[in-house]
């Protein structure tokens, strides 16, 4: 193994790539080395993301095959459908870690259905925590970062329905803070808009993350997992705060349901079961990994509640990234994580 | 009918009481009489409310039967179980509104199991939305007002279940500003605390709003109606954005369920289903008595989703005080209520 | 005088537009004819500004000279440059009142400087509590609205300079929410970047308001007073808070300053001196036309500091054009208006 | 040297607590010996703390001299005036490292003039960046910690008087998240309360942190520095965004100004001057210890303005604790700490 991996970010001016190089300049196993932006390219880096700075004079390349070859790792945080591409010029060695959704479906059809076009296949899932995916991350050279509400929704329905204790008919409502959605410029992302707002979107099962937690819990079940998911926008930069429920399997205690979870992410090194008692909160988990899980039974509703807390850019994204990065270089899974949050 | 009639608000340093007066300082037919509070009592109301200019130099007097009698309405804005006493004492002829939860449950072992202590018994409740209620409002001398929670989850499902269109066991998930929890001085009301943070309390079927969603929706469905309900605290002082789902029964269309809730909100001068496509948000709402609700049939999840967005304090509590006073004085329901926000 | 007045709004669909209208629908005694757009010409206001439900089915028309003539009203929520072609196709009878800033500087040379391009000229000011304003402002046909910041800045100074306590080298420090600066789709202004981030721009004397602060105390002042303005964005969405410090002339008591803003602001309907140990707060006057203002004087600095609160859509925009209007038209100043906030 | 230093925190549920722990959690040379509490002693440190999930399960003990003792550094988090009498019961070799204000000023009649009571004296000023400070914290072993407004205050405005720029006349306008008021249950601090609100306070020069900013600014001036300081609170959790102005010295150009800057700062580790053009903001140094500062000459105002950000529990307190505690114990003085913030 090398003394060090050289890394290169496409999208740095994006909130996932400048989230990778905020986890990468902490990172005792790596170099940093091109940073390429689409229409910021030749900018300082420092204007763009005036928090890392250490990187404030790097000059942003353009996203090309050729300024991001010849690095062991290659991060991309780029616009859907511009993935494959470039991945099929870089060298089969080369480890590349998409961000974005481009190869996170297995289904064609679905595929079409929720994001149009032709879909590019699908690469090892970067959620190591999920059924058998840590091995198959293990050595990977292409890997597929999950999407942030299906990392949160997974990780807090899957120990119950792989235990049986709920049907497969799952309800996810989602809070999400204003990062999730980029830097996009649309007018309700500003912040006259959405401070002091909550807002719905993509009610009804259209929203493209629909797919990919059903994909994610036919992993843990035998059959088709039926999915109702709606996400809302919350006035905050960070975080998602999901709520999961799905109806009981005959008399489940909540002593049961506690003892699956805690059976299900004992060994994890990121996914925290509270304390009886103690809820999620997103700021908890701001800047960490960590994904806090609670979970209720309510016999009265005869429904399993779950909560689960990550923030979108770290766990749900960025995070992930380095996560699947340290798997397929073989190197401790947690280096250059933390479990600690930045709060208050 | 008198020129204008006299109101006292007892509670006046609180959230509910503030909202009340914000209201009944522009409500054509009524003065302002006794403005009254617990430990605040002796203060100008200037130092605790200073956007009541207009009440600035106005002095709390302590919460007594004394101070409260002599006036046509009194708004009770007090900590549960201190409403009763107070009522009890006040004349058969004044109309009493208490924005508490004393008397919403008809269900007295529901009370205790939810709040303890003995049940005071119940009043008529003030959502004139529902079923018949209305006409019980009118002219009522003693009325409950709804909960900010139970009254958006209601309304926001109410019509689904009253076509038959969901099975009656119900999801919800409800995301609130601040303001809904008082002024109570618990750390994680802290504005550190609470920005930027959205966490889950009362999940799992223990919150005290529950039950009374539950005995809102048994009125519009012949059977009893299972419901789960988990709130969210997120990062803004007004608000409620709340997403109730339920099974569908048999294959219903979305236009169909639309025009089930046009049917039941076409005449309603607050509830507005929203233009297909547009979903709620809470800063349309705020300071304002409107509703907004709109309806999706997700048919691969199986569910109807609804969305409905309401201002905790207006229509969640004073909006819906005043609105009650004007129905049981016999004025125009929507007198000195508007359904203009205040955005952005 | 006629039963009603008829206005129209050009620029409704975005914040000065939206807040004019918000007041409108509460003014007795105007109709609302005509609402244009730019670029969203076409589309429902409802679909823009899902707050102004009254009108959320009005569809927007384009601003042309054509469907702005023929009402007695006619507010420009326009681009800078824009203004002066169409008011000066509008009758002269037409009350044009103009929410941008063509017309606000007096002196074509700091026009230039700050804004580029030809001064189209001035209008009377419309800031009815400065100097003999209010006099210029009754029976005005054309009238300028002052910038959000000159309106708290110079109230908050004025009456001190005016009776001679301070020295006319005045440092401005003001913090604004977002919607100061409109719907712009600018990075710096998404949500994710705005939350949680205090942040200053425009600092060294740039900015385009500190030459209307200056021309505003011009006028109270014998000599030219020397304006240090510093504005900063705070993450909120509306209201400026203003700190404003100058030399002390002489030894000057807390009471004797007191007394002097008490003087100057005793008779004014939306300035409000508040009570000895209050300081202001923008949410006490969101929504307001209200200003609260207060002073203490430092002797160990051997200055006098001022602090002052406003809505910048309210009293900073919106609520000063209705307040002109009402002046123009003979109606009672404050009609429409209320001083009353939105809080919490 | 050992190889590690036991370190101990009283007042670990506290935000200066909760801060110095994040940081050491993440410091290479310390572990992490007792945490104590006065009201909180006995619960878990995950309820009160949950970011900090390495350290959930640890219990917190009463905060004595008995389990203070023993450890190579202690911490206090404490309130005003419980430092001293703990302090002289440690060990003279233990580095004690105090946030709080007890040892700060060395004048003992402004200490009676803004605390009251008894001045127990002061110790090595912890600004290691300010005039010979650094080398009095060489091997220290009583450390008193700035205060957060003085740390940023001092470092945006220390050159230009030490350069001769500017008269000795500052005025400071600071803007700061909720975080800087601790966890105190005061309901102007309450989310509902704070959220899209600004509010000043401490206004006239009555802010505790006026004497110490003119104590720092006297150490690089050659005679008394006077001080307007007026502080605000702004909406968010973190950060202090101060802007600073002072009467220029004759003609001074903008690069003479920023020449005076890079040369007071090109080789301090966390005080960085941003690029021309490019202004501080909050969010770049949350989490982080850095210091971002600007300058300006306004020469129609004659005056210079800086404006400087911080994050007041970083930078502000616990950062410059750990930065202090490195230069006490000879360690590398930014070792575990980082320049990297925390963004969007």
């Amino acid at each position: 193994m090398p003394d060090t991996f050289s890394t290169a970010v496409a999208g740095a001016s994006g909130y996932a790539g400048g989230e990778v190089l905020r986890l990468l300049l902490g990172h005792p196993d790596v170099t940093i080395g091109a940073l390429t932006a689409g229409s910021n390219a030749g900018e300082r880096l420092g204007g763009l993301q005036p928090h890392l700075l250490p990187l404030a004079d790097r000059v942003l390349e353009a996203t090309t095959v050729e300024t991001l070859s010849g690095h062991d790792v290659v991060f991309l945080g780029l616009p859907h459908g511009q993935s494959a591409e470039i991945a099929s010029a870089l060298g089969e060695d080369t480890v590349v870690i998409d961000c974005g959704a481009d190869f996170r479906l297995t289904d064609a059809a679905q595929w079409e259905k929720f994001y149009g076009g032709t879909h590019a296949g699908s690469w090892p899932y970067g959620l190591p925590e999920l059924a058998d995916q840590r091995t198959a991350l293990g050595g990977a050279r292409r890997i597929a970062v999950p999407g942030c509400y299906p990392t949160v929704s997974t990780l807090a329905i899957a120990p119950a329905l792989a235990a049986g204790l709920v049907e497969p008919d799952v309800a996810v409502v989602a809070a999400s803070g204003l990062s999730g959605a980029g830097k996009s410029l649309k007018p309700h992302l500003l912040g006259s808009e959405s401070m002091g707002n909550a807002s719905a979107y993509g009610v009804g099962g259209v929203h493209r993350h629909t797919p990919e937690i059903a994909q994610n819990l036919g992993l843990v079940h035998d059959a088709a997992v039926r999915v109702s998911f709606t996400p809302m926008l919350v006035p905050m930069s960070r975080g998602i705060l999901a709520t999961v429920s799905a109806p009981l399997v005959g008399a489940v205690g909540e002593e049961q349901a506690r003892q699956a979870y805690a059976a299900a992410y004992g060994d994890e090194p990121f996914v925290h079961l509270l304390p009886d008692g103690q809820w999620p909160q997103t700021k908890a988990v701001v800047g960490s990994n960590a994904v806090h899980v609670q979970v209720a039974v309510d016999e009265s509703a005869g429904r399993l509640v779950t909560v689960a807390a990550i923030d979108n850019l770290t766990k749900g994204t960025a995070g992930a990234a380095v996560q699947c990065m340290n798997l397929a270089l073989g190197l401790d899974e947690t280096t250059g994580l933390s479990t600690i949050g930045l709060a208050p």
